[in-house]
């Protein structure tokens, strides 16, 4: 097990990468614990989850909305939990990220925690603090970032995740091998075979790496104002094309890093033998899907990205394998070479 | 003018009290500004407003609900609004309230600014940070806390308001009185006729020294972990008064207090003479209404307040005018007081 450790003002963030979940119980305060989950992760465990109120909200991105969170609230409100409450997420990125707004805004602010279930939230979603919900088509429009108090991060829950769930998670593991971590990546290279078997503690391994890189990152800039945006490497193209095409987050984030590494090789920033090497891994695990956003659509999602400031937008660029450039192009360069990159590939 | 300053970790808040509403102008951005008001303000005021896209809400208690900030959210992402954008609160303490929430929480957080336009939030609302929305019938139970970078206080604009409104802001410069400083206490009671002509200077006056106190308490304890606690005087009975009995909320503060000070005497905790002090000048203002809970209401709006925490509650007593004393009682004492008090009010 490794434990990597968040400090930012007012609260530090443990997150336990090889941890079994089941010892969460020692974590938790006596009185006050609810769970949020959804039915599928309280179809596989829910008959081992600690002995408080269980509240499950129906899996998948449509839960990641505003009603939603006042559902939520009304039914803590239902349970007594007051602000000396305690909410535990267990779930992938949506559960955590629903979870944890709600935890930020309840009674202005109460305890949480989260056991992440997907690799997704595992390499990413959980780590960080960044929490909420989407509004119409925009991603995460509505939320806060605030570090949940712990993160228990059981690989061997992986196994129970569909392969789509599965590969999802991997490309987010990818994306920090790219913007920070180049021995990450060769360990992806070679380690393809076992990785697609999820080895438990290569996996442990792997997550715990990219964690530790997030866990800097974060500890150096939590509210994105500078460094943090590196982060982003893949989500400005990969936003609109998981709103448009309605992919999975990863996949949709591969497709995004696609454009963006190509991006940054038209700008002259990474060399042809590795971008051809970053999408041939992203290719090797079959994350890159045929994706078609008409101008128009394509225009007005880039507008609403929050990576946008102005009429610039913060784009980050490759510099190779391992390192990240945070970059203000306009938006009209963004779409336009999206719809250049698109119209190449039909 | 008095600037009366907040320093919380992050933000540098300045409450300008006394300042022309006019002057708001230096202290936007040059774009991206956004006013967010209600319809009572925008027809008295909207004629002087800056330049900039208005959104105005219904008036009233009835705005401060999650739906019109997923309203408001909408209006400012057609507004292209992004992460630089600045919204600027033009009202009272609802609209402050969820301008504030909507600041915080819109992109994970942009900029804002309130111009406060009632007594209520000159005195106290927008002086904290503290912002929210209601959730069915339990008050501001879904917010953060966070500091908007100015507010002004311009007493002319308190000519406008009702006199009901009026005298609700009131019963919040009597709790700030009451908890922290007797000699405004002292000069509440000895210029009561000025203070209801509404003198610009004497409210000045007033409203700086009631923020001043505010501001050190929220200097000390932003989150409310313990000196700020004493700030709800009043409000544990004043907040169940105002969601049964529909009354302004400094009424229902006012009504809220008069228990408290009653409860105080009980305890021992306050002499009759400051007692009949504190009951008499609410009366003076006739700030004091006939309120009538059944007892399974009071039941449960007492256990819905924010203030329970486990099995009990932190009560504020008043030891004397000018201090105010945090103590944890049970529910059960706190609901029994209120229906022995209104008994014998029959």
């Amino acid at each position: 097990m490794e434990k990597i450790v968040i400090k930012t003002p007012g609260i530090i963030s443990e997150i336990l990468v090889g941890e079994s979940w089941e010892s969460v119980t020692s974590m938790l305060p006596e009185r006050g614990v609810v769970i949020i989950t959804d039915d599928n992760v309280l179809r596989l465990y829910g008959d081992k989850f600690p002995k408080v109120p269980v509240i499950a909200v129906s899996h998948g991105e449509s839960s990641k909305k505003l009603g939603v969170i006042e559902y939520l609230a009304e039914q803590l409100l239902l349970q007594g939990v007051d602000r000396s409450g305690f909410i535990l997420a267990v779930g992938g990125g949506v559960v955590c990220d629903i979870a944890g707004f709600l935890a930020s805004i309840y009674m202005r602010g109460i305890r949480c925690g989260y056991i992440s279930t997907s690799l997704l939230s595992q390499v990413d979603a959980s780590t960080g603090g960044k929490n909420g919900v989407n509004l119409g088509d925009t991603k995460n429009m509505l939320g806060v970032i605030r570090q949940p108090e712990f993160v228990i991060c059981d690989t061997s829950m992986l196994i129970t995740l569909s392969d789509q769930e599965y590969l999802s998670g991997l490309a987010e593991l990818i994306k920090t091998a790219v913007i920070g971590d180049y021995e990450l990546f060769d360990l992806i290279e070679q380690n393809f075979t076992k990785i697609m078997a999820r080895e438990k503690d290569l996996l442990t391994a792997l997550i715990a790496r990219s964690v530790k890189f997030k866990a800097y990152v974060v500890t150096e800039d939590e509210l994105e104002t500078g460094l943090r945006r590196i982060l982003n490497f893949g989500h400005t193209y990969g936003h609109a094309i998981e709103m448009h095409m309605f992919f999975k987050h990863g996949f949709a984030v591969a497709s995004g890093m696609e454009i963006a590494t190509e991006f940054s090789f038209e700008k002259g920033y990474i060399s042809s033998v590795e971008k051809t090497r970053i999408i041939n891994l992203l290719n090797k695990f079959g994350l890159l899907n045929y994706h078609n956003i008409p101008d128009d659509q394509i225009d007005r999602l880039i507008l609403h990205d929050k990576k946008k400031t102005g009429a610039g937008i913060n784009f980050i660029f490759t510099e190779g394998i391992g390192k990240a450039m945070d970059k203000k192009v306009t938006v009209g360069e963004v779409t336009d070479f999206y719809k250049r990159f698109r119209n190449k590939k039909l």
